[in-house]
C-alpha cells in the first residue's frame, strides 16, 4: 500500500478566528488499493470540496445540530466525488456523485455509505461543482426556506444579507424569478457590482455605507421578506426596516461565528419589533426538508440552464488549499459559492 | 350641563417612566345629558376601566400600530360600560358592554361606535370584570397566539414569563388544559405562590433566581414553547433552554418598555439559537385575529364556568385612581388582571 494518500485533520480549535493552525495536511497517508475493494464498496477520488460557513460551528467544543469536528480526524463536509473502482452495482466507474465525505483524497466507502449519495447525470458533469453550490445545499437552502418561511408573494420587497455568498446571491436570484423586489448588502464594491449584475434592484458595500440610512431613502416602503445569512448589527438595522408582518428568514450569522461564543455576539436591542410589527423570524437547518431536496434540486437547475439562475463561484485549486479557502471564506474572499477544484 | 364629568387626560410623555406627572384628572368637565341624545346614540357610564401593558407603547413619540395617545386628549383603552339611556335599538338600559374608550365617566357615544361593542350577557353581569381580562383581550392575547403561533401537543413543555398577569396567568392556565408541562417566572414570591395555587409545575422569582440554573436543573429536557412577556434577558436566558424546533411567542417585553426607547434596550446575545435550534420566534397584535373573537371568548368563558380557568383579579377602586392603577401595573403591583372598578 503506498503511502501518497491526502487528508486535511482537525488539529486545533480557533481561538476565536479560525486559522491555517487550525488545520494539519497529512500527504503520507495510505492509499486504499482497488484490489481491497469488498462487494458493495467504492473506491471514491475528490473531485470538488465545499467549504461552508456552518462548518465554523462544527470546530467549536459542544453540541451543535452538525457533529462538531474531532480533534485529529479529518475534517468533513460537501464533496463531489469520482467513482474510481465499484463493487456496487449502483455506481459505475467514472460515475460523479455528491457526498459528504471526510477530507481524504482517496477512499473506500461502504455500501451503506453510498446510499446516501446523490448521482449527477452524465450529461452535467460539467456543471459538477454546482451540485454543491447553487444546486446543492446552498441551493436548497436559499429556496427552501423562501417557501416555506417567507412564503413571498409577487411584489413583495426582500433584502438579502451576505448576498454575494453562495446561499445569498442564490436567494436574490430566487426572488426576483419569483417576482419580487429585492435588494442587498455584501462586503466589498466588486461584490456589489456582482449583485448589480445579478439583477438586484439595489445592493450596498456595508463597510462603506450606512445602511439605515440609505434603506430610509431607497426603499422607504420596507421589507417585506429579510433573508439573513449575518446577523449582528445588520439583523438590527433590519428589525427596523421591517414591515408589518414581515418574515425573517434566519440562515445564518456569519458576521458573529468568531466572536468566541454568545455572550460575546452582539446584542440585538430592537428584538421588541418582532412583537410590534407581528414579525416571524424563522430559522431552519436544510436537513428539516430533506423529502423535498430532489424536487428542489429540480426546480435550480431548471433555473440553471434557462439561465434565469446564474452561478457564481470563486474557485480555489489544490487539496491542500483547503483551509486557506475556509479561512478565506470565512474573511469574505469569495464572491457566490467558494468550492475547491482537487 | 352640569359640570360634574369626570376625564382622565394624557399630560405628558413619560421620561422615560410612567408617573403620576404624564396624567390630568378633570373633575368639572361637562356632563352630557340624557335630554340630548339623537336617534341611534347610547349614553354610557363606565363600570370597570382596562389598564394593560401595552398601553405605555402608546405614550411614546412616532408610529405604533395602536394610535398614540394625544397630548391634552383622554387616555382610551379597554372598558365596561352601563348603558344608561339609549336611542339605539341595539342597546337597552342597564346593559353591559365591552368598549374601547375614552377615560370619560360619562359619555355619549355614536350609533357608528356602538357597533363595535360587545354585549356582555345579562347572566354573567356578575363576571363582567372578566371581560377586559381572562376573558377578554387579555385572555384572547394568552389563547390565539398558543393556538396559533405555538402549536401546542400535549406532553410538550412550556414556559412562561410575566406568568403572574393578565395574559401570562391565562396563558400557563391554558397550557396546562391542553396537557402540557407549565413552567414560569414572575417577580415576588407572593406571584409565585400565585402561580404554583394555579397548577403551573413550577415557577421562580425571577428578582431572586438564577433562572438559567434552575431551569437547567428543573427543566433539563428544555423548552418546546416560551410565552415571552418580558423580554430582555429572561428572553435571552429562554433562548439557550429551548428545544429543537421550539416556538416562542413574542407578546410583549414589559422589561423594556422604560427603557426610553430600543437604543436603551437589552441587548439580545444568542439570537443565533434560532438558526441553531431551527426556533420560531414570532410577534402578533391581537387584532389579527378578529374573526377568532367570538369562539375565543366563548371557549374562554366555557373554561371559567367549568373551573378549569381560574381568573385573579387586582381590584383598585375609583375613577382618580386610574393613573396610579396603570402606573404600579408597570411597577409589577398586580397579581392577575389590574382593573379599575369605577
Amino acid at each position: 500500500m503506498a503511502n501518497t494518500n491526502k487528508q486535511i485533520l482537525f488539529a486545533s480549535r480557533p481561538n476565536p478566528n479560525a486559522s491555517l493552525e487550525n488545520f494539519k495536511v497529512v500527504t503520507d497517508a495510505p492509499t486504499p488499493e482497488e484490489s481491497s475493494l469488498q462487494d458493495g464498496q467504492v473506491l471514491l477520488r475528490l473531485v470538488y470540496v465545499s467549504v461552508d460557513p456552518y462548518m465554523r460551528g462544527r470546530m467549536n467544543e459542544g453540541k451543535s445540530y452538525f457533529p462538531g469536528f474531532e480533534i485529529g480526524k479529518p475534517i468533513s463536509g460537501g464533496t463531489v466525488a469520482e467513482v474510481i473502482s465499484s463493487k456496487n452495482s449502483v455506481y459505475s466507474t467514472g460515475e460523479y456523485v455528491v457526498a459528504f465525505l471526510p477530507w481524504q483524497l482517496v477512499q473506500i466507502v461502504s455500501a451503506d455509505q453510498a446510499k446516501s449519495f446523490v448521482k449527477i447525470p452524465n450529461e452535467v458533469k460539467s456543471l459538477a461543482s454546482y451540485f454543491i453550490g447553487s444546486c446543492g445545499m446552498p441551493g436548497l437552502s436559499a429556496l427552501l426556506p423562501i417557501e416555506h418561511i417567507g412564503a413571498p408573494k409577487a411584489g413583495e420587497v426582500a433584502f438579502v444579507s451576505g448576498a454575494a455568498g453562495a446561499v445569498g446571491s442564490t436567494a436574490g436570484q430566487i426572488f426576483k424569478i419569483l417576482g419580487l423586489k429585492v435588494y442587498g448588502s455584501a462586503g466589498s464594491d466588486d461584490k456589489v457590482k456582482l449583485l448589480k449584475d445579478l439583477g438586484f434592484d439595489g445592493a450596498w458595500n456595508y463597510n462603506t455605507t450606512n445602511l439605515d440610512k440609505v434603506l430610509s431613502e431607497a426603499v422607504p416602503e420596507g421589507i417585506d421578506i429579510y433573508f439573513d445569512n449575518v446577523g449582528g448589527q445588520t439583523l438590527e438595522i433590519l428589525l427596523n426596516h421591517m414591515k408589518k408582518y414581515g418574515r425573517i428568514i434566519a440562515c445564518g450569522a456569519i458576521s458573529q461565528y468568531q466572536k468566541g461564543g454568545w455572550e460575546n455576539a452582539y446584542g440585538i436591542r430592537n428584538i421588541f419589533t418582532v412583537v410590534s410589527k407581528s414579525l416571524k423570524l424563522q430559522g431552519f437547518i436544510v436537513t428539516d426538508w430533506a423529502p423535498e431536496f430532489a424536487a428542489g434540486t429540480a426546480k435550480l437547475v431548471g433555473w440553471v440552464r434557462e439561465g434565469k439562475l446564474k452561478v457564481t463561484e470563486t474557485v480555489r485549486e489544490g487539496f491542500e488549499n483547503l483551509p486557506s479557502a475556509f479561512v478565506g471564506l470565512l474573511a469574505g474572499e469569495n464572491q457566490g459559492k467558494m468550492v475547491v477544484k482537487i
